[in-house]
């Protein structure tokens, strides 16, 4: 599963800083044979991506015990899941927001989604789960930029059914538990204008033609809408971009978690796009998706097994144990047999269905709670007094 | 004096075609050594425009007599003097949009300005002042589009002084007459969004790159704004960018006056930028231009001139007169006594001060009573219900 997280914060908005550097970091990649950019990932001849250079590349740190240590002082909570067992992995100037933040000042979050399709699959969950997490944790308000501008663009499909599928995907979004009075949500289509708009120009001003092609790989036959998409997703990285939340303020920062890649992942196999388990996938699919798609690292007889255990370092189902296993007891206790050959894949696929199929069963559930009204109410245009509480 | 204008019906909006035809044109030209792109205005071999061949290559048609009398006939007026003295003289579909209009079927018309100078000159006004007469003569809306982020971009200045200048200018516009209750005036910085924004982006996937290289001349160290601009220009082409006014009509056609080139419009002298005549010149300073700068047809001498005239084809003080005495016959009486010889240049040139200080008297008095509140009047997004009355 790729798809691992990093966390990225912007510093002073007209700096520019943390978007350029984002904006770079795919154009150096591409000198060593492995090219990550937000449409291609591919390893050096047909191998795993490099993640240690790709940190190195991107100009970030690893996000490291001491860092996570500081993350649960400072919010009093554990830290979740993905932060004990590296799906968030790197970062850029995380340690600054922090120090910012044990001095009272506060910062927000920006994620996003390119509402491409109708349903979401588990990978596409990570960053909202994430997310979520950080919003309780520290307590901040949070933009959500459904990207369906670039969708139509990209995918070719009307402004109208972009717009559809970003309301949907909304829902989705909105089941995993954001709090209304800290959470804007909006559509591209809806909210571009007025200061976003300004800083959009602002930032458009910044970057040349050769930059964006560098990093995006565009051709001259690439349509115009491509090329000038890069401020759309950088304009909500700056606090000004957002009058009805924090006025004119340009001092606050903006934290962004978000992929290092964004390939195949959520995928158990990454050749075949049917073996993502959608939200909306029943307990019997998840179950087939989990026996006919999830590369065990098992051995090839029973025998074999007992004596030499299996070799966690390929094994997908184990792999999304780590993801989503909440249990770290109950984690460790099926390293240790699975790992030693006391269990047998069969038995690990059979607790990932069940883990994976209560995550679906209650995000379902969740989704079908939420009303058209909750939508109207996540996306409208209104300040959030209480966003910093 | 350049920026001869012309007269542009964009059809069904969905069709893109004038649009795209807009676009292309400026590359045809280069073939032919004489370059007309929105920057450069350049003539085979330092000689004059061609622009006979620019209607060519532009895929335009002469506006005729013919046409003219339809004009008359359809609007019951006397044709604008731009009109009758070939100021504007060509156009694209024209007869289309007064078939339609024959047959009781409205248009609405488009136009603006880069808001780049404190004050205008007299070339900046040629099309507003057309215009005006076009509402006035065919009673139908107009939007004018000013815009501020083209100038912030292109012009390097701040979002905040490109804003400042476009209210400034909007002042200068609203003094030409325009009729509120049928004309809105947008700043983009302001404007941008909602399904002006969709219109954009529907624009921006049908223009590549190569294709706006090709018409502008853009180079890879251009800043991804200016690539990203066309749209924004050809939106308010269609009706449905501007649901306040026609809702989501699609049919609407939508007429623009405009300039075939964008030189140094408004200049006595082409080489020379004090040469222009501003909206905000003296009565003596007004006379010290025309008196410098505008170059003469007559004779060297009065004995030579009373034998042979002046040469009215190079004479720049008859050709503004042409532009704006109002009085055909008194245009006549000059044409004929100066072509003679019975007039001198200084007579001329006596004339014309006196014409154009008039028109600038006229101006000032004009803009000095546009408020604040005008202003945000005809800037407020609102219905206007009378419109087509």
């Amino acid at each position: 599963m790729k798809g691992k997280g990093e966390a990225s914060a912007a510093g002073h908005p007209m700096a520019h800083k943390a978007a350029a550097d984002e904006l770079s970091a795919g154009q150096k990649l591409e000198e060593d044979d492995q090219v990550v950019n937000p449409w291609t990932v591919t390893a050096k001849e047909g191998g795993k991506i490099d993640y240690d250079k790709l940190i190195d590349k991107f100009g970030c740190q690893r996000l490291d015990e001491k860092l996570i240590d500081r993350i649960q002082r400072l919010t009093g909570r554990t830290p979740h899941v993905f932060l004990r067992r590296g799906v968030f992995f790197a970062h850029r100037d995380l340690n600054e927001i922090l120090d910012a933040y044990e001095k009272g000042e506060k910062f927000y979050l920006y994620t996003g989604r390119g509402p491409s399709s109708e349903a979401l699959h588990l990978g596409h969950l990570v960053p909202f789960m994430f997310t979520k997490y950080l919003q309780d944790a520290f307590k901040v308000p949070l933009v959500i930029q459904l990207t369906d501008d670039e969708k139509c663009m990209w995918k070719n499909i009307s402004v109208e059914e972009s717009q559809r599928l970003a309301r949907e995907n909304a829902k989705d979004i909105i089941a995993c538990g954001f709090d209304v009075t800290r959470t804007f949500i909006f559509s591209d289509f809806d909210y571009v204008g007025g200061e976003f708009y300004k800083n959009m120009v602002r930032i458009a001003k910044c970057v040349t033609y050769n930059k964006v092609v560098g990093i995006f790989g565009f051709s001259g036959e690439d349509h115009i809408g491509k090329i000038s998409f890069p401020p759309v997703q950088a304009a909500p990285s700056f606090p000004n971009s957002f009058p009805h939340l924090f006025k004119d303020r340009k001092d606050l920062r903006c934290l962004i978690p978000c992929a290092i890649d964004q390939g195949e992942s959520g995928k158990m196999s990454a050749s075949d796009p049917n073996s993502a388990i959608y939200v909306t996938d029943t307990r019997s699919s998840i179950k087939k998706k989990i026996n006919k798609y999830a590369f065990s690292g098992g051995q090839d007889s029973i025998e074999k097994h007992r004596e030499l255990g299996a070799n966690l370092e390929v094994d997908i189902p184990f792999k999304y144990l780590c993801f989503f296993l909440d249990d770290d007891e109950e984690l460790e206790d099926i390293r240790q047999k699975y790992g030693n050959g006391e269990m047998l894949t069969g038995e690990v696929k059979m607790k990932l269905t069940q883990v994976l199929t209560e995550i679906v069963e209650r995000h379902r559930v969740a989704r079908a709670a939420v009303t058209d009204e909750m939508v109207d109410a996540f996306m409208a245009v209104r300040p959030l007094p209480n966003m910093f509480d």
